[in-house]
């Protein structure tokens, strides 16, 4: 941590600086520049999280700045190799791209098990499908709840895919783990730290979200919360953020998916449904997610979007999936990769 | 809602829009421009919240248009006068000005009460105080838990006081509702949906901030899954929104109040501490929300910020506190309203 | 500046820069931490404006962080004392906050001086009026150019107030100063540099109206290069940011004008017509930004919002400019300035 | 156009809406709903584009919401075929990928033409480099001007490609047409209305950036100016929005490739050098662009980026860009198109 001197601090305001630092079992390197002094903190130990706050408050003080990044479980720097993270016959973070895809909500039994039969004979290795359904308005529908998660339960024994779905709640840790294989945690609860906490102490995989107006920075401190609790089953997943633009529903940030991975040994997967909110634009944004060296796509897919229940306008179609898989698969293995469905089903 | 077809939607797409709605019991008025023809649907109960994707997805339609605002109980249309919650002798969202004021996190007891004291004897009427606090980081203070809400209780009790404090999960609803006059849903928590829920089966005022990156839309709907449940004891409180200015943390939204005002029946305090996250910024961000209409502020005091565990750039000093009430008051009365100390102490 | 090393920077990186600080006639200060070395650059000149790209590129640097600040013609800290500026018998800046108002743009001559002669006696002090008009689309309405510049003209003779106008271009700034007594550079244009700098080279007030997604800092190296071409009569222009909200036009940035009089000597002025885009917004935005310390307002006011040609919703009527004035004047005063206008009569 | 009435609007308001229709030579559909009227407006000719202002500030009238979209000449309803333009041999918009390359400055005359021959031997088929530069700071190095054209005619000259660089007023049109194969506008000035003039009255190509905090919509309109003129040899440039993210210089908007190709028929070239900011991102995001169906990518290459005078961290060196084209490649390849190089050398 470095401590900028404002241009007229008092030799008395940088001893008290000094002071202050040694009082708290730190060291001072005073650096006397011609318009102002610097102060180099030393001896900093992960103890003193509010120190920033701390020397920013005292007289003659211009600011105070971190040198280290706040991130340290999910950080590269302290786990150069990238972690892999192993559901079913899949594994997330290697040398595969795994597809996940299925409907945004699980509306009915048959509509689950039809679009999970049809991405898996397309090339999917996971499903997904909403049971809880976090909803903007109280008045439409939030999911068909614990029906939902059997539902997925048999769709998985139909098809053999591992399931993905999200949990709301600290209170439904325990019962979606007990059907999912993979637990996702929303954008919207990227920073429901109970939630976080909970998700950490189970021993299944979770899969986190970006929140919707999240820094790279805090979904890495994020993450943190869940790594901190003994859980490294962690995989991120981008999936927009907000920006003025009005066009899309998000701002898919593509450039994220490589900076993730030079700053965190976590895989990361792309989310170009929700990345979008339009349904013409999945495909190009799947392509250019894989193209940045995403680890995996989640896709949205309905067997009839016009009647969705949930999120129609950004599902696929079957045969605009079938589409997608057909381009996207050359696209995976000039990047040197291969698709997670093939060496599942080995 | 209105359905714009795109302008060479062929008469089958027409038609079978048409013939769409009368199969979901709406009607369809037809409206043959120039260009492109325009369908107004009639009929719609609150049972077709997915009407529009559902449209949206058919042949030939350029774009769904609601025609009505989404959120229903917080709506200023169907309530026109403006509600007031009561808390102790305080009432809120009436002729008076209300100030919440008190450390952003409770630390240990001694602290709080000395701030309570002090922040009562100049003007304020509720206590603010962090229990359990939300923090981007794991390593940093989450604060005291159950004993940072005895303390609370304890800060009350010597000064009479009625106190807001954070819930961050629906588990800890019941516990903190024990202690708390008035419940606070923070920002990282708007869209918290099953929390919302759990805070609106009490009978206990709650007071909602604004997301990070939420628009007023989405923060009265959220508003609404409050109401929903049966709790009207509801208060808004605008806490800046996230935006590329970097110069100070959060950029402070004044226009919501005058907006919510218009939009909505319910009362909307400002909270300048965290919209700036700068002290500097506290005293004129508070007196131009009073001068915009906000029915109160809050406030965040520390007898010593330099020490502060949480949020000391942002935190008043007690003659800082004093001298914020000293210039609020007259524009309070120029407003014609009242501070709501004076009232309270009748 | 200061160079943080990475944590795996060798000695040789380390010596590298100190060896590339020397031949630059630099010196470089250094401060072994326990993480990382950091590295206190010492003699830096207004000549090294790149400086920090050229160390950032180095091998073993993990970032540099300037210290000071990039501007310095408007900074504060140079030039402690505010500063004010003087146009006909008004004095921005001072003791006085001043209002600019009149139509967004010039339409006829009669609609100008029924304006102007309203506003006046309602205690405005500076005639507002576009000629020049930005426009986003091409096919809109872009004023009436030279004749509009005539109109004002006229107005000004028939009303005494000093006329506030709008330059596009480095080509129309001779013309537009021949009949403008300030010249405004639009939101659209705060980094048109080109303008900027010919702006500077005039001897007649500019106001500079930040751009939409300009930071305050970039907005303070924008009024460099116009105090750096030798024109020190600036006043600055809050006039709201783009946001993700979209229930108004823009996010009137208020915490900017405690900021600006913090960072810089320069008098700013509040635009909430064009901050909020609403005209029922803009009554409290502009109490909000006088409480918050503004050194005028400029409100758009039309005799007929109904039929303006340009930005008719954000337009008061003459009725409602009244009410605004007469709710406005005791803010004023209760933060102990004047209303401008009385000044400028005697 | 569709006027939505207020819930309560009377009788009075909607024949006032059908008089003032009438009176302006209009047709006013009118829909009755069950909570409220709601009248499509028919008949509006490009003549009328304040019509939604005058309408919106009618009594009892709640929204009124444009049903055509208001850019015309660069809307691909209106030219359902790709626009092409071509530039020495090459052809932009067509099958072939074309990659720009250069300094972001114009530094020496080495340095130029080194890196010319350089991007040149590695595929580049048109040639950057700035000679006017826009800077943030007025105390940065601001571009060598005629001087810098003069050694881009003469890399021309020594390599066979056309040259692309920024023009920055409309005064300085003239000069640039005389040396660039095609001129720039910034994304700074993507707005500066009298350059969109200016450039659309040439008879050379224009590429116009997107302005950090522009809609694609406004984007489309400044494009119009540019077409409306009847300069018809234009090409887009997606360069990064302005979010809250800091961890990027930008966001790099990639759905806006695909968002263009849908809504307008111009070719569209992505720049993930200034898009991100980070030449470590520069590679994937170019590949992602190119999987996202840009049309062409803009890379800065510099001999020396740590001695570069502008953004060197964002600049690949020579090695980095050879690599870059290698990955690329077989990604253009993959999508079904070819790299524009082999086409010019034909």
């Amino acid at each position: 941590m470095i401590v900028i001197m404002k241009h007229d601090a008092s030799e008395q305001n940088v001893n008290d600086i000094m002071a202050r630092l040694t009082e708290l079992g730190l060291r001072g390197h005073r650096s006397q520049g011609e318009e102002r002094t610097i102060i180099g903190v030393v001896g900093i130990k992960p103890g003193f999280p509010e120190l920033r706050d701390k020397l920013e408050m005292m007289s003659g003080v211009e600011d105070v700045i971190p040198v280290t990044k706040p991130y340290k479980l999910s950080n590269r720097d302290f786990h150069p190799f990238s972690s892999t993270v192993k559901v079913g016959g899949v594994t997330i973070g290697g040398n595969e791209v795994v597809v996940m895809a299925g409907p945004c909500a699980v509306e009915t039994e048959k509509q689950l098990i039809d679009t999970a039969l049809f991405v898996h004979s397309a090339g999917a290795s996971i499903l997904r499908g909403g049971a809880f359904k976090p909803s903007t308005s109280p008045y439409s529908f939030r999911g068909l709840g614990k029906e939902g998660l059997i539902f997925l339960a048999r769709a998985r024994e139909e098809t053999g895919m591992p399931v993905v779905t999200e949990v709301l709640s600290p209170e439904d840790v325990d019962l979606v783990a007990e059907y999912a294989d993979i637990l996702q945690v929303g954008a919207r609860n990227m920073q429901n730290f109970p939630l976080l906490d909970a998700v950490g102490k189970i021993n299944k995989p979770v899969m986190l979200k970006r929140g919707l107006s999240a820094t790279v920075q805090e979904w890495l401190l994020a993450a943190d919360y869940i790594l901190d609790q003994g859980n490294s089953q962690l995989i991120l997943c981008e999936r927009g953020i907000r920006t003025f633009e009005t066009a899309t529903r998000n701002t898919m940030d593509i450039s994220s998916i490589p900076l993730i991975h030079k700053l965190s040994h976590l895989p990361v997967i792309a989310d170009p449904s929700h990345g979008s909110g339009k349904w013409y634009l999945v495909t190009p944004l799947a392509l250019a997610s894989v193209a940045a060296g995403a680890d995996g796509v989640m896709i949205e897919v309905h067997p009839d979007p016009d009647n969705a229940l949930k999120d129609g306008p950004q599902s696929l179609t079957f045969e605009n999936f079938a589409l997608l898989m057909k381009k996207m698969d050359p696209v995976i293995n000039i990047m040197g990769r291969k698709l997670a469905h093939q060496a599942a089903n080995k």
